[in-house]
């Protein structure tokens, strides 16, 4: 049980978070901090948060749990801000998409990584943003992913395993590094490709013709280019290494299939697709992947 | 009202047309023509088609409607096997991908284009192929394009727009080239992609981690992968002039992203991202693409 959670960037995650501990009935006071009063003042409308300041110190005043929910490129600025604030207790931890970047914020702020500090990163989200889209199941059956350094405290990943729980989530536990690869590829590469295929037909003549005949490829590729622009701008540039390290290998391996088409291939075409259709196919078994 | 159909091809999309009218009530006989008679005779066993044949000739006996639901690279062939048989009215419509190739393709074996024949392309499918994989519902609610030339005969164009809307479908023009470029930024790219993406990750150190930690952008792209690695050769070879155009444009804009990451520049991709958002958001809005 969380007697004061303090969330840090009330959007579609930090909202979505709130919703899910109080059915959970996993927390007794919600109170999120963040700029713009208004954005605040609506998430306690609508019953996300109970309620609100814009003043971080306040916010964390006898706040068992904290977690900041902010784009990546805000976490260090508001780690400063309640710095000096934190009482020893508190357990402090975040939802960001990419964790080397997090922690070394962490690192600079703190002169070192707090022993209570948890770097967190839930899989789930939606193309719509801020909390109005939050919903209440976004992380059931979803996973969240921790990255604890060495010295991390076990009673502090042990909380924020818990809360997790609460929200219906599966708690995994992977290495700094090994996560900002994996999501490099599942998430961050897809997201990077479906802004890109958007913008390239945006500058062609027959655009309207594309989303009038729209079909499924397109569809689900052009999803997820509907995303918060702030929040993947962030990320590339805080996961920029491990995105560019499978971005180049992504395009590398299209070369070859654009020679394959070039030249009319059709044995290294089948062998690329066959290549593809069966690993994707025994790993969607294997490890149920949701694909509907 | 159909008396004889014959379809060629009892695969995913012979097989739902064939499902779809006969619950319209559509057609009094389907007849089912393929290269392989155990499949043949399943689909007659699951209730998809009447009756089958493996000749040609004796498929298009007194047929009123005969529809070519093949691979791509096979059009050519069937229609020569069929070439002589042919009744002078009966109508000929085909289901492929790629419009200039099939037309080009019966050019060949008619000498000219047959005024009764009507080729076609239902925007629908799914990443599971064969006749055990038909829906009744594939076509409902999705767009089937006829791209009829000059001197295609109107009632020919009739009867497969009504046989079509006998599906639920919702029939439009467009031209031969139109279509072609238009369906390989919106179909056949993205299929590319996917199908890349997946190669990609393969080769990586770290392919079960990403399946088990897949995220909702992967999964949406790994999807389409599972597609039928026979039908996208076909696809790639057939339409291979409009992909090359549109897989270049994409990759010049990519390595745009690239660079902007490499040179961490936020506001390039802001520009980028927010460009792509507002284009996807104004164009799902205005013509209600289904997104979910």
């Amino acid at each position: 049980m969380i007697k004061k959670l303090a969330i840090f960037g009330v959007g579609l995650i930090g909202g979505s978070l709130a919703l899910a501990l109080k059915r959970a009935g996993h927390c007794e006071l919600i109170v999120g901090c963040d700029t713009n009063v208004e954005r605040l003042q609506y998430a306690v409308e609508l019953k996300v948060i109970d309620q609100f300041t814009v003043d971080p110190s306040e916010a964390v005043v006898d706040a068992d749990m904290v977690v900041l929910a902010v784009p990546m490129l805000a976490m260090e600025s508001v780690l400063q801000s309640i710095s000096k604030d934190l009482a020893d207790d508190v357990v402090l931890t975040d939802v960001g998409s990419c964790k080397a970047s997090v922690v070394a914020a962490a690192s600079r702020v703190f002169d070192g990584m707090p022993p209570r500090f948890v770097p967190a990163h839930p899989i789930a989200g939606r193309e719509k943003s801020g909390v109005e889209s939050s919903l209440v199941d976004l992380f059931a059956a979803h996973k969240v992913i921790l990255t604890p350094v060495q010295t991390t405290d076990p009673n502090a990943i042990a909380a924020v395993s818990q809360m997790w729980e609460a929200t219906g989530a599966q708690v995994k536990k992977l290495g700094i590094e090994q996560h900002d690869l994996v999501l490099a590829a599942t998430s961050h590469l897809p997201h990077v490709l479906a802004y890109s295929i958007v913008d390239t037909i945006a500058e062609t003549d027959y655009v309207e013709q594309i989303f009038q005949f729209a079909a499924g490829g397109f569809r689900d590729f052009s999803r997820i280019a509907s995303s918060d622009p702030v929040m993947w701008r962030d990320i590339c540039l805080e996961n920029k290494d491990a995105i560019l390290d499978v971005l180049q290998k992504f395009q590398s391996n299209l070369k070859e299939l654009e020679l394959a088409i070039t030249k009319s291939d059709g044995n290294a075409l089948m062998n690329s697709f066959v290549n593809a259709k069966t690993i994707r196919d025994a790993n969607v078994m294997k490890h149920r992947v949701e694909t509907e």
